[in-house]
């Protein structure tokens, strides 16, 4: 039986490129259609990993894998991150493939509209400057869904902005890559399991990537990452501080931490921790001993996995 | 010369509502189109002070504010926190005037179609639930403007969802009172000055502010916020966890930690980090002696403001 892996969808999204890259076209894929549909499936057993986005280099945090993540009606207590994937942002313009053959094939200034995400725009702002000036631009929900569009298109001369990935899933023909104006736009997916491996009766998820494949570190020079979420009790002043304080103390650093409403108690927040350590004979237990010490000065802490670092030339 | 308060437009939008309750309705005060208008509004001394939300009580921090915060490109060098506005989000259901004289004022029952801002719906499930199942439903791009619609109206009957203020601001007849599902939905707002005060020829905030009047507070019972923004250099492993051991060492309280992109380097960010104190004697230099701890273990670390705490009942 196939490993059965749920992305953020739509088909054709950079969800899904980070699926095809992290565990090969092997897994059969399928789209979800919400970040709590991920969390569902993983929980449920109908999936053995999803993988959402977490985190942009330019946009910041995505609160809503954060928001699930802070599992406030314990829905997802299986639910554990096991892996991440980087993924540079890159945009390509692209037409119908017959347009494309067409002895008139369009050039810049024969396309009178533009399809893509909102997003997408801001993101090639010099390149749409430098060409496409006063070009109607349609917003679609998804860059995914431009290219689709465009693909079926038959009467107006319209291009879509998407990936690379976008455009060979619905067989479209590229007019121009790399058409960003940041070259380093990057988005940090998670990949997401369920504890209770023998529910889905899976093997590891660093057995089955296929990154593992490539790189094949060896365990001393690997770095791990862990996610740990806590709320603090705000009658206790130097909370918060004493609880960062622990990781210090058992030589784990901070990597980042993000805070989202508690929506217990106005203006009480869920921590997410996030924090680094190359494994040692002396730090081995470094993350049990942390999270013992978080349950005497934190509420609600859990611990929300540890995965092996991908970011690449750390 | 009447004091100059711009706020997050358009009119009678509650970050309007929490500028008339913060100044009074004697100041002048007139809508900015966007976050990046009210800080360069105080930054060039065109207004004296500005009004821009920062945090909901159920979505979290408002990301324009911190970014502007950030403050990446250097923009914005004298604009100072100096005051903070709880407000509490109440919406009503709101008619046209002369529909509701009518000899047939209109019942739930007749009302054919609703406005208001995409985020409103969300907020007002049950009641929308019990009364309005299938009723047509169109987003608009504020609460203020869905009144606004409303109020010009002629040949539909349809409804507004928006707040008591805007109701009042564009003469419509409310129909129900606090619709909303939760009582404790909250926004929390900043109050931004420059702080070259003689620019604007202004006096501080805490004499000007409506609020300070009822409350008269002595300076020791006063509880003070200070936002501090900094960035951690990622060679320097523990520096996060270093710069926040800072504030314990003088005795100030973490209230909350924020994060962006620093948008310099993939993956590092600017830290905001806000802290509480009452002041005392001992810990009169405590910001002081915090900033000057903080420059040797971050980057681009900056003062933002100290105002005092206005949660209620804290």
């Amino acid at each position: 039986m196939e490993l059965r892996v749920t992305f953020l969808g739509p088909a054709a999204s950079f969800s899904h490129q980070a699926a095809v890259e992290t565990f090969g076209t092997s897994a059969e894929l399928s789209p979800c259609l919400s970040f709590a549909d991920a969390f569902a499936a993983v929980q449920q057993g109908k999936a053995d990993y999803a993988i959402i986005p977490f985190e942009n280099s330019t946009n910041g945090s995505v609160v809503q894998t954060l928001d699930l993540l802070a599992d406030r009606l314990n829905l997802y207590g299986d639910v554990t991150v096991c892996g991440e994937h980087y993924l540079t942002v890159h945009h390509c313009l692209m037409i119908r493939k017959d347009h494309a053959s067409s002895p008139d094939r369009p050039t810049y200034d024969s396309l009178t509209k533009l399809y893509t995400h909102p997003q997408a725009w801001g993101q090639c702002d010099i390149f749409l400057d430098k060409h496409f000036k006063g070009v109607e631009r349609q917003d679609v929900s998804s860059t995914s869904k431009a290219a689709e569009i465009v693909s079926k298109e038959t009467t107006e001369r319209s291009a879509a902005i998407a990936s690379h990935f976008a455009a060979s899933y619905h067989g479209v023909e590229i007019l121009a890559e790399n058409i960003e104006d940041k070259a380093d736009n990057t988005t940090r997916f998670l990949v997401l399991g369920n504890a209770q491996l023998e529910l889905t009766a899976r093997v590891p998820f660093e057995n089955v990537k296929v990154s593992s494949a490539r790189q094949q570190p060896g365990p001393l020079d690997t770095t791990l990452k862990t996610l740990i979420s806590f709320m603090v009790n705000q009658d206790f002043p130097g909370a918060l501080a004493e609880a960062l304080l622990i990781f210090k103390a058992h030589g784990v650093n901070l990597t980042s931490i993000n805070t989202r409403p508690s929506k217990k108690r106005a203006w009480q927040y869920v921590f997410f921790v996030e924090c680094k350590r190359i494994p040692t004979a002396e730090n081995k237990e470094a993350i049990a001993r942390i999270l013992h010490g978080l349950q005497e000065v934190t509420e609600n802490c859990r611990d929300l996995g540890t995965w092996k670092d991908e970011l690449p030339s750390n």
